[in-house]
C-alpha cells in the first residue's frame, strides 16, 4: 500500500540521469583561458559547470528559465499555526498571477517566466496531526502538477511555493527524516507570535506521534507533507530525467527535496540551494543537507523568491563564461613563472 | 606638510551629508503595506531604504548607474609580490575598454554604465617600503580623479579596482589603520605561492617599519596605499556629498575606504560592502569596520566585479518596492489580529 501510493514520484527518480563530465570539462578548459587569475570568479565558475554538467551541453545556455511556484492548502492550519488566515494562500495565487507578487518583480528581473500551480486550494489537506495529508490519488495529482511544470525545453527551473501554514508541515517532514522534535523546526514563518510557536511545535509533536509507522522518505512526504511540498519534489526528480538544472528555494522546498535525497542517494545532485531563508529550521536543514546556499539575505518569503533572485547569479556566471575575452585575443601575459 | 598633501581629501569629507530620514521612513510606510509578510524581504527591504535615505528621494530610482574601474601601478611590485607582471594592469585596462573582462559582462548584466580609469600607469608609485607611495602632488591628481568619476546624476555608484602588487599595498594600509604585521593581512591576490605569499608579508613589513611616523588614516592612505585606492576613497567622499549610494567592492577597495572612515566616523554610512572576497584579509578587514557583505561567492578577482553583481540585489529590492500590490490593491486579507 505504501509503495504503491507513492509510486508516480518514485518512478520519476527509478533511474537517476548522471552528469556530463565531458560538459563540465570543456567548460573547465575554456574558463582556464579567461582573462582573470584561475579560480577567482569563484563560485560562479562553480555554476557554469554545473550548468554544462546538467544540461549537457559544453555552452550552457539560458534562453529559456522559469519560475514555479505551487500554491497548497494545509489541514493543519486550522490549528492555529500561522499568522495569516487560510484564505490567504488563494488570494496571493490571484496576486501572483496578476504581477503583484514579489517572485512577479523577481521573476520578470530574471528574464524568467513565471509559473503558478495552484494545487486544489478548495480541498486542504488531511491535518497531519491526525490522519495522513494525502491519499494515494491526492498524491499522485500533486506529482502530476509537478511533472508537468517542468517543460523539456527549460534551460533551468526555479521552484518555490505558497501555502499557509506549509511551514509547520516542512517543520514535520524535517523532524521525521532527521529526528529531532517540533521545537527543533519550527519558525516564525509568516510571523507567529511566541504563542503560536508553540502551536506549530505541538503540531509536529502531534504529527510524529501519530505517524510513527511511516519511515519511507516519500511516505513521509505524503502523510506529513503537503501538495506543494510533493509537487516540488515531483518537479526537480522530473527536471533531472530532462536534463534541466534546479534552484531550490528556502525552507520548505528544501525539506520537499530532502525527501528525494532521502529515497534515492545523490537525487539533488542537479540542485543548487538559492537562499538560506532567515525561517529558523533552514540552516539546519541545509546544513544536514550539506547544501551551500548561494545568498543569504534573511528572506522568508518562500514564493521562490529566493530561486529568482539566484537566477541572475547563474545569468552572471554564463555572461562571464562566453562573454569574457581569452589571455591569447586580449594579449593580456600569463602568469609568472 | 602631511594636512597640506592630502587636504584635497580631507575637504571632501569636510562635512558628511546625513541621510534623509523622512525619505526612508515614507519607504517604510510603503514597505508595510505590500502583500508579504512583514520584514519577510529581508536585506532586500532595508536597500530600498538605504537607497531612499543617501539619494534623498522616498521613491528612490536607479535609473543611471555606473560602475567604476580605477587602475594604478605600483613600485612595490617590483618585490616579487604578485604572480603576474605589472604589465598585466594596462593590458587589463585595454580588455576592460573593449568589453573583455568579466566586469564588463556583470556592469551589462546589471544595466549600468561601466567607467574605467587608469592612472598615470607608466608611472608607478613609489615602493612603499621605502618612501611615501605617493607625494602631494600625485595624491592631489588621484583625488581628482576620483572625484570626476561621480557625476551628480548617478542614482548608485559601484567601486572596484584592478593593479598588479595592489593586494599588498592594501594590505600595509588594514595592517597599518587596525593592527597587525604583514602575515594577518596578505593573501595569494591573484594567486602567488608560498614563496609569494612570504615576500608579501615581508613588503607590507617593511613599509609598516619604513612609516611609522605616519598616523593620520588619510596620510597613511597616501604613503602606504596607491594611486587606485585615493582614487576609490574620493569617489566614496564625492558620492556622499552628491547624494549617490555606493556599492564597495572587495578587499582593496575596502582598505581605501577604511582609511576615509577612520578619518571622519560615519564616513561610510552611505556605502554598502558588495562582496565577502576570497583574500584571506577581507572577512578580517569586514568585521572589524562591521560591514556586512550582500554577497559571499568565493570570488577573489577585484574590478568592482562584487560590487557589480549586488547592483542586481538593488535592482530586485527596488523592483519589489516599487511593482508589488498593496495588501488593499490585491485584496488580501491582513494577518490575524
Amino acid at each position: 500500500m505504501t509503495v504503491h501510493a507513492t509510486a508516480p514520484l518514485a518512478d520519476l527518480l527509478h533511474k537517476l540521469r548522471p552528469e556530463d563530465v565531458t560538459a563540465a570539462q570543456a567548460v573547465a578548459e575554456r574558463e582556464a583561458e579567461l582573462t582573470k587569475p584561475a579560480g577567482s570568479l569563484g563560485r560562479l565558475e562553480e555554476l557554469t559547470a554545473w550548468l554544462a554538467s546538467w544540461q549537457g551541453r559544453a555552452a550552457p545556455r539560458l534562453d529559456r528559465v522559469r519560475v514555479a511556484v505551487f500554491a497548497g492548502n494545509h489541514g493543519v492550519a486550522a490549528r492555529g499555526v500561522s499568522a495569516f488566515p487560510a484564505s490567504v494562500t488563494e488570494q496571493m495565487v490571484l496576486n501572483f498571477e496578476r504581477g503583484g507578487a514579489a517572485v512577479c518583480q523577481l521573476a520578470k528581473l530574471a528574464g524568467a517566466e513565471l509559473h503558478v500551480c495552484a494545487l486544489d486550494l478548495e480541498q486542504p489537506t488531511g491535518d497531519i496531526t491526525r490522519e495522513p495529508a494525502l491519499d494515494a490519488a491526492a498524491f499522485a495529482d500533486a506529482v502530476a502538477v509537478g511533472n508537468a511544470v517542468v517543460a523539456d525545453d527549460l534551460d533551468l527551473l526555479a521552484i518555490g511555493e505558497m501555502g499557509i501554514a506549509n511551514t509547520t508541515v516542512a517543520a514535520a517532514v524535517a523532524a521525521k527524516l532527521l529526528g529531532g522534535s517540533g521545537s527543533d523546526w519550527v519558525g516564525r514563518g509568516t510571523g507567529v507570535d511566541d504563542d503560536g510557536l508553540a502551536r506549530k511545535a505541538a503540531a509536529v509533536d502531534a504529527a510524529l506521534a501519530r505517524h510513527t509507522e511511516v519511515t519511507e522518505p516519500l511516505d513521509v512526504l505524503r502523510c506529513l507533507g503537503g501538495k506543494e511540498l510533493v509537487a516540488m519534489a515531483a518537479a526537480v526528480a522530473a527536471a533531472r530525467a530532462r536534463g534541466i538544472p534546479v534552484l531550490v528555494d528556502g525552507f520548505v522546498a528544501t525539506a520537499a527535496v530532502l525527501a528525494l535525497e532521502r529515497h534515492a542517494a545523490g537525487a539533488l545532485e542537479h540542485c543548487r540551494l538559492a537562499h538560506l531563508s532567515a525561517e529558523t529550521g533552514h540552516r539546519r536543514l541545509a546544513e544536514a543537507m550539506a547544501l551551500r546556499p548561494l545568498l543569504a539575505l534573511d528572506m522568508r518569503l518562500g514564493e521562490a523568491s529566493g530561486a529568482a533572485l539566484a537566477i541572475q547569479l547563474v545569468r552572471a556566471s554564463l555572461a562571464c563564461h562566453h562573454g569574457m575575452a581569452t589571455f591569447a585575443e586580449a594579449a593580456v601575459d600569463q602568469r609568472n613563472v
